[in-house]
């Protein structure tokens, strides 16, 4: 399938297979360059060394030309995929007026190691040209000295823009907002509004779709799409075709809440507002899928408590110590439950099946409370779970995990009968099973609302804890009941 | 914040808490609503039944009303969160011509609820008016069978359109397109595209940002932006202000590509062209938005083996049984472990302690070995595991499972040491965290990309596979080592 279509395939079009291939391509190269160079400076032979050197140089002044064809993201990626020493050579290739974008579209980790060679004033060089808040990110990812040498060296002006995006708390959508947008009153004559556009040609923001409408305090008005101002006679007013009620944000909204207006109402980009309603800012589609998509990726490392996005090639040491609080938890809790099996050494001594059966009640309630788990989860991040709700999610898991667990215990019981030919065993399991699901259910609704109700994120942490308990309570119940029935 | 924000905000402007509370507020009338109309149904005064029907009849007319102001996103989230007999009576109460735009925007689960007690005529007719890409949605969310009958009912136009986006694969660029467009020819003049675009001002398509341009045989040539139409002399053609290389897809192109790609290059649509680079169709960010929701919706789901969207109030059975696949795979794990446990029953006996502490060997590996599972599975997901990239994470993540195996595996074995007073126990049980660790470190980096080469998604099933391993594994390597080295 590949192979016809790509005979169809004009060349010069960016078509994404053509954009991976060549991308892959470079990254092949540059990580021989960086090996090769590696093993020239390792020779002993200069006359070989001479040589070399030029066809190195030659190669690298074509890779740098390769690179300047890429897209931004495309060259982020590439320095993203490869080994430390040949990405601060490519650091090197990649032209300078494009260097202040690239460090906008690339992991922190791997920011911080590309920043860790550059002077103050190299990297205010670099980021100078971006928008103030574009800038405002950057500087707040880099180490906090170092963010604060670089916003010194910017010009006055964008510094104190700069600062006031900066002030904005992480996490709001004045610290998301763009900065840099078009407005126009709403008295004004459509032809006006075209003659003003065409006069800032060249200095009109991205993703410009959409012009904002105020009146003449800058409260907002209204939105202006440039369908509507193409659509409608020149001699019309903004206030006559405009949406007069467009979504808008305030600045201290959530960035989670303007997320998902997004995606509900479909939007292009909407206005925010401070508290008077005068527009200072807009936030755009674009931002939009970035927030998404960072959250996304993060999300799978959110759970196993790995909150920092991790460079690929970061040092071992540094990325072993960055598990240890996960590990540390870890430790503890699986001490309480070995605590809990230690309190019965005496019974299980009498009965050594118990040792042999007991992790499978600990583990099988643990899974069940962690579907559970996903689903408030899940409810919670849809904004689904009013008290009401909550009523009806708890009663439901509570009946699933009764009905779960008469089947799936009887199913163990049945397992152990046949294993142990021990009637009273096999009922024993069967009720801790049973049990453990009815603590797992529980735990799986509490857990995450705690954490929600606190503040804190439910996703990072919460299926540790609850594993905590379904094990711990899992041997207790086991080899409780086994204490009470069975010596 | 909130008290003084709501007094300068515009009752009529849709900003976000607004809405949040006007939909509670409906919700919660409608729950009373039929809460009550279930009471005077069961009550046997015949008058006080006429009067309370005609309060709940006025009641009702104003219900309507409130959900004709909403968008048809929040009438799905308000249809979403009652329960079912609630949901039946408030789906009632939307206008028919809204019921399809709430239809496409409404989960699965609760689609299939609402549709249940609709006639394929009625379904048809409410879905007769959506665009074709949109009415295929639909039909391939419905049972099969309803779903044939459904097309059979629309006009021999659209079950045309529908049959051939229904035709391309589930996952691929053409089964998402948006099959509607404005195209225009490259050699045409910007006031002639002007002039098409008003004649048609009624019926653009929505998100309309980009105009196609095509040659004679409709052969993909650039793309116009409204900004380039608005921006350029009218006396300009078509191919003198395009974009000569925009970003476009194949139909048979993956969803997630082109995901990928309007996250990357910041699209607001492409084009989609056929293998002959004719022109069928684009997709618009708003499309992509969705995507990304569902996906991101459904990845802690998939994670613990519930893969299809759950409706929250879906009957208990059904959804005790959506989990036993789960649930059977657990247990049959479970099963192993326990049995391999089993085997080593003699020596358990002898020293009881071995049964209190195997399960923090095993509980450790699995959570280490998550760790490494959700790193691969991003990396796998970003893309960025080449070869090259392959055997550095092996190397890094072998060499982490080592210092942090020396480090905590010595933390358990002083803590073995300080409970038992027992040298060669605490050597043992550092040596089995030590080794169980690599288990987990190849396992957390094998398991996914065995997964990801045959072509299965890595999330679902990975940490239940990795758990069983590191589990079974654990209780192996301890209570091996205890065999020889204790008895």
């Amino acid at each position: 399938m590949t192979e016809i279509t790509s005979q169809h395939v004009n060349e010069s079009r960016p078509h994404h297979r053509h954009l991976e291939q060549s991308r892959a391509q470079v990254i092949d190269l540059l990580s021989r360059q960086a090996v090769e160079r590696e093993l020239v400076s390792r020779s002993e032979n200069i006359k070989q060394d001479v040589v070399a050197q030029l066809v190195a140089r030659q190669q690298q002044a074509q890779l740098a030309q390769r690179l300047a064809g890429f897209h931004p993201a495309d060259i982020a990626f590439v320095l993203e995929s490869l080994a430390p020493e040949a990405r601060q050579m490519a650091w090197q290739l990649v032209r300078p007026e494009q260097r202040g974008a690239v460090l906008l579209e690339i992991s922190d980790a791997v920011l911080r190691t590309l920043v860790a060679d550059m002077r103050p004033e190299e990297i205010a060089a670099v980021i100078r040209h971006l928008e103030s808040d574009d800038i405002a990110d950057l500087v707040a990812s880099l180490p906090e000295d170092l963010g604060h040498e670089v916003l010194t060296r910017l010009d006055r002006a964008d510094q104190a823009e700069v600062r006031s995006v900066l002030s904005f708390p992480e996490g709001s959508v004045g610290a998301m907002m763009d900065v840099e947008f078009v407005s126009v009153r709403e008295d004004a004559l459509l032809e006006a509004v075209l003659r003003l556009l065409r006069r800032r040609k060249n200095d009109l923001p991205d993703e410009n779709t959409n012009i904002i409408a105020v009146d003449r305090s800058n409260h907002l008005r209204g939105m202006l799409s440039l369908e509507q101002l193409l659509l409608n006679e020149p001699e019309q007013t903004v206030a006559e075709v405009m949406t007069h009620d467009p979504v808008f944000f305030f600045t201290d909204d959530l960035v989670k809440d303007a997320v998902a207006a997004f995606e509900k109402y479909d939007l292009l980009s909407a206005p925010v507002v401070n508290l008077h309603q005068q527009v200072v800012g807009r936030i755009t589609v674009d931002a939009v899928l970035d927030e998404i998509k960072e959250r996304a990726e993060s999300e799978g490392l959110r759970q196993v408590g790995l909150s920092e996005d991790e460079d690929l090639f970061a040092p071992v040491i540094q990325s072993a110590k960055n598990r240890w609080p996960w590990l540390a938890l870890n430790l503890l809790t699986a001490f309480v439950a070995s605590r809990v099996i230690g309190a019965f050494e005496g019974i299980i001594v009498q009965l050594v099946a118990l040792a042999t059966l007991m992790p499978m009640v600990a583990s099988i309630g643990g899974n069940t409370g962690n579907q559970t788990l996903a689903l408030v989860i899940r409810g919670l991040a849809l904004d689904q779970l009013g008290p009401a709700q909550l009523r009806q999610m708890f009663t439901k898991e509570f009946s699933i995990a009764t009905i779960n667990g008469l089947v799936w215990g009887g199913a163990l019981g049945l397992m152990t009968l046949l294993l142990y030919r021990d009637f009273h065993l096999a009922l024993v399991i069967a009720a801790a099973l049973l049990l453990n699901f009815w603590v797992a259910a529980a735990a799986g609704v509490l857990i995450p609302l705690a954490l929600h109700r606190f503040g804190r994120d439910p996703v990072m942490g919460s299926s540790v804890i609850l594993t905590a308990m379904t094990d711990s309570m899992g041997f207790f119940i086991f080899l409780g009941l086994a204490t009470i029935f069975l010596v």
